[in-house]
């Protein structure tokens, strides 16, 4: 019998939205357990000595009971999902071009626009502690610098790595097309428009809500 | 005949070092091509327009000429390199478990832990702008729960992923043994310190200096 999936999730997080996302475009079916993370519901001690010790969703179970393992972050999770689906290319540099998208997306690109989103529509500008604000000016423009790469890259070609979808578009549609939740004109970025058209148009696709 | 590996890179990257202890564990050998990321010279027209338009190293190049292909990222170019190797585990959940440390690294802890090393032991702390000096807390906070974290899981195991040294132990060693350089105690997180030791032990192991 195939292992039972568990999503640990916020349905607030484009990360969770990741996992959610690759699953409906396999026709994977997925459990979901939620938490609030503004009420601290993944910092219990229970959280964090079952679920995941970093104390982050999402997190994906793999299996039930004793015999279940935990698998945080987003990417390695979509990535334990996928493997063997053409979602993962099938070709030695075509996988690490894929990952080089995935880990561009939680450096460059997750920590400015999903930050700014997560500030601005969550917590509430007026909100914002010293330290938050003084980064509002560098994560924008660093947020604009990963969307630059982005529109540039999809101008040349439909997707990001080869001739179809890969975890590379998951990975990087679900903040970008929320990016305007942070204060982002996607207007300044064509060909993120036409991509992010080409997304929700894929057999499968679920949306954010 | 087999592809001849270029690294674009600064020696004191951590991201760099990541590449060459990789192919020194698997006895690969690699061209290198240095750059002073202080004085811009990844910025250059030649370098966006050729090797890497998010203007970042390392890179690795694989093959020459016009046919040479270009990828950014570090832990990318780790897993280019070690696949069907030992570093990269057999199993679909070890694969997936190796990555979670692989994207735990790029987000936790090298903004934080390499940062302040850049920081500190590079630009200089008189140096620093405003808003770089209001992230210094945040990020000394965030490196340390990020110590802690790999503490705890070293303190149950020798290696990050199953029973032997993968590209997971290679991506966190890489800043984790310079932390000190960001003001990181190490002294506080003696499973750490152990595992530094058992990486520093493996056959092929190269210094980063």
């Amino acid at each position: 019998m195939a292992d039972r999936f568990t999503l640990h999730e916020d349905p607030r997080s484009g990360n969770c939205y990741k996992i959610r996302l690759t699953a409906a475009l396999l026709g994977v079916p997925l459990d979901l357990r939620q938490y609030d993370i503004m009420q601290g519901q993944t910092r219990t001690a229970e959280f964090l000595g079952t679920v995941n010790a970093n104390g982050r969703i999402p997190v994906l179970q793999i299996g039930e009971g004793a015999t279940a393992r935990f698998l945080p972050e987003s990417n390695a999770a979509c990535w334990y999902l996928a493997e063997g689906s053409p979602l993962i290319p099938a070709d030695r540099f075509g996988r690490a071009d894929m990952l080089r998208w995935m880990f561009f997306e939680q450096y460059n690109h997750e920590p400015n626009i999903a930050t700014l989103r997560f500030w601005l529509r969550f917590v509430g500008e007026a909100k914002l502690t010293d330290a938050q604000r003084a980064q509002m000016m560098p994560k924008r423009i660093a947020g604009c610098d990963a969307l630059k790469v982005m529109d540039e890259h999809l101008a040349r070609q439909h997707w990001f790595v080869g001739a179809g979808a890969t975890l590379a578009d998951v990975a990087l549609y679900a903040y970008t097309h929320k990016a305007e939740e942070g204060g982002f004109g996607l207007a300044d970025y064509p060909a993120i428009g036409a991509w992010l058209q080409r997304v929700a148009a894929l057999p499968g696709f679920v949306t954010m809500d």
